[in-house]
């Protein structure tokens, strides 16, 4: 489905997170900024927990750079990582057996340490190429192309790549912006993959299969909403490229913040108790992604209604899948909506930045200016405020 | 000092922390791993505050990316701000006045943004060239070479430097593994200097003035002992350059955790409080510094006594200086001793091995192999085991 479109490899290199494009306290004639995926969106259910899911850290607790020197990923903190693996279990999103689990900071990190990976010791002179096809998510050619490296170069749309010679494909599912589903393009013999799974979890999506591939990237961030804490982790099959994941993060940051992993750990045993319905807090969690589903659910449905008979706009429409996690027949609903823009408006971005919505277009994306994406992941009166936009937007033809 | 000693680009290029150079439990044949500077020296005054540096955090905290729009650095979380201030007026280490501060997951990556920052856009085809006068941090090169970068490359002993062209040096003061107290070497009108403050902290060093440069980095790990928070942050006066900086942490990991921060502030608030005995935690907590001073000056003394007359290593001297924050005079402590071996034993590293004690080698710092670093934060009985073995080392020649 990428691949009909357009690839433009000079995309736009602006900062991701410019200060005004964060946080809007939303008036009438307010900007609403929603180029980031902040999501606020989960935090009313963790509020909610009280006590059932704080941290108390003594100050003598986590001082120390290494968590398990016997594991190849020796700062991981070992509750961290049997907390993973029972979240991999419960919701079935990914195999973790036989896996060694790498954790970063972010999956940006991870992201990075695996095109680090992949390309040391560099066997030939030109940089490997990176790929993804577009629209792709507007961070890669960023992060790709930050230092120039000689390992790897950003080479922009997968559909359109040609060149011989190694190539490392990132394929992110349900993709960052569209969220359709993912997979290789390029399928040649000397090729990597890299899998994004961000946003594989049953509150976007209904989880297919458990993922098996040999580098499978997840961020803390999209699963719960934990954006702060700046928690990734990949799942790696091959051991050595396990380790050489783990000596870039050594190299780059010196390891993951301890904080962050314990209470990622912490949060992660409280979604795990309240699907299985088991331990003390369970009866008061409830299902987190059963919560989560349903807010994404009305998001969508005030979406679609909002842009129903629209003259302006559109979206795309996802298939039902069957959920192996929720049993049942399940929409996609996806981070973001990415709205095209109908016949007579060329830039999509422009087009509701009139209406002080500001999304991000396009051509970030590798993708026509013809369409934004504007992030479903805020705080609801930023979320409401997108709803009144829009239908001011349908309004105006209809004279209101 | 440092450009007495020879250089040596290819240095070791080995994993900073491999397992085995780890912690290390200590038995009469255990081999002492005493190649990394994990400070647990400090922990049992962390351990004795009980709650007074309690931290908890619900569920639903610190969970946006964001934590201070307006701020060049937009994920600096405010207090965490605040508090570095004060700790740099309470210490008088370093000029905070219309400074803006970015925040890190530990100086390592800030070292890496302030290099982004310095050759970003890019001005020339040739890299930058980055340098520092052995010996060095033996995590420069592996740093600046990591990724093999067209924006910058590593030059080795900025002693030896004689490239024409712009340049980048790395002034790290007091000197790891050194402890030498250092200023530029190169003095070029083309060249940038980033100021590495890891150890300018009143328990290694007398503090002789408030430190005021264009870039200056610190780090909580060296500062306090925490070293899992991965918290470090930069002091820099000009805000193009800050906001470059902000932007290199942007795109490799999205911010810095939130928790680490806000633990990060409240055990700094705990050390202020106690230097200046106000608060409600001071008389419990005392002088921080003072604390870790007399730890460090019993180090030295056993570690100087243990190689009294020793035929085979020596230890330099380093001058007493007058401390504006003690007021006194005050010998030199550094982090780690810089151990060189008398004629007849080329190899530091080797012959420290055959005792079973694992330092870091003269040659991954650019300097000659007769020197070898240990570390002298490692926890008490990491530290007893070393003046055992060099007492046991010391005896050879007396056939002891």
């Amino acid at each position: 489905m990428g691949c009909t479109m357009s690839s433009d490899p000079s995309v736009d290199k602006r900062s991701l997170f410019s200060a005004n494009g964060a946080r809007a306290s939303v008036s009438p004639n307010s900007v609403l900024a929603l180029t980031t995926g902040d999501p606020r969106v989960f935090e009313p259910f963790w509020r909610k927990m009280g006590d059932a899911c704080k941290v108390v850290i003594g100050g003598g607790d986590l001082m120390s750079y290494f968590s398990d020197v016997g594991n190849v990923c020796w700062f991981l903190e070992p509750e961290l990582g049997d907390a993973i693996r029972r979240l991999h279990r419960v919701v079935g999103n990914a195999v973790t057996e036989d896996r060694h689990i790498v954790v970063g900071t972010g999956s940006t990190q991870l992201f990075q340490a695996a095109l680090y990976a992949l390309t040391t010791p560099a066997a030939a002179v030109e940089p490997v190429s990176v790929v993804s096809s577009a629209p792709y998510y507007s961070s890669y050619p960023e992060v790709v192309d930050c230092l120039r490296s000689s390992l790897y170069k950003w080479e922009g749309d997968a559909c359109t790549f040609n060149k011989d010679g190694p190539y490392i494909e990132v394929v992110n599912s349900p993709n960052n912006p569209d969220g359709t589903l993912r997979e290789t393009v390029v399928k040649r013999g000397q090729g990597k993959v890299i899998y994004d799974f961000a946003y594989y979890w049953p509150q976007y999506t209904a989880i297919t299969s458990a993922a098996d591939h040999d580098i499978m990237l997840f961020t803390f961030s999209k699963c719960t909403g934990h954006a702060g804490s700046r928690i990734g982790w990949a799942l790696v099959k091959d051991k050595d490229i396990a380790k050489k994941m783990t000596q870039y993060i050594t190299i780059t940051s010196i390891g993951v913040s301890k904080e962050s992993q314990f209470r990622a750990a912490k949060i992660m045993k409280v979604i795990c108790d309240g699907c299985q319905n088991v331990g003390s807090t369970a009866a008061k969690s409830g299902n987190f992604f059963e919560y989560a589903r349903v807010i994404m659910s009305k998001r969508w449905q005030k979406l679609r209604e909002a842009l129903q008979h629209s003259e302006y706009l559109s979206l795309f429409k996802y298939p039902r899948e069957r959920c192996l996690f929720t049993g049942e027949l399940n929409e996609r609903l996806p981070a973001f909506a990415w709205l095209e823009c109908k016949e007579g408006i060329k830039d999509c971005e422009e087009f509701l930045r009139g209406f002080d919505v500001v999304g991000r277009g396009g051509k970030a994306f590798g993708a026509d200016p013809k369409f934004v994406r504007v992030s479903l992941l805020c705080g609801d009166e930023d979320f409401n405020g997108i709803i009144e936009r829009l239908l001011e937007i349908k309004g105006i033809r209809n004279g209101n």
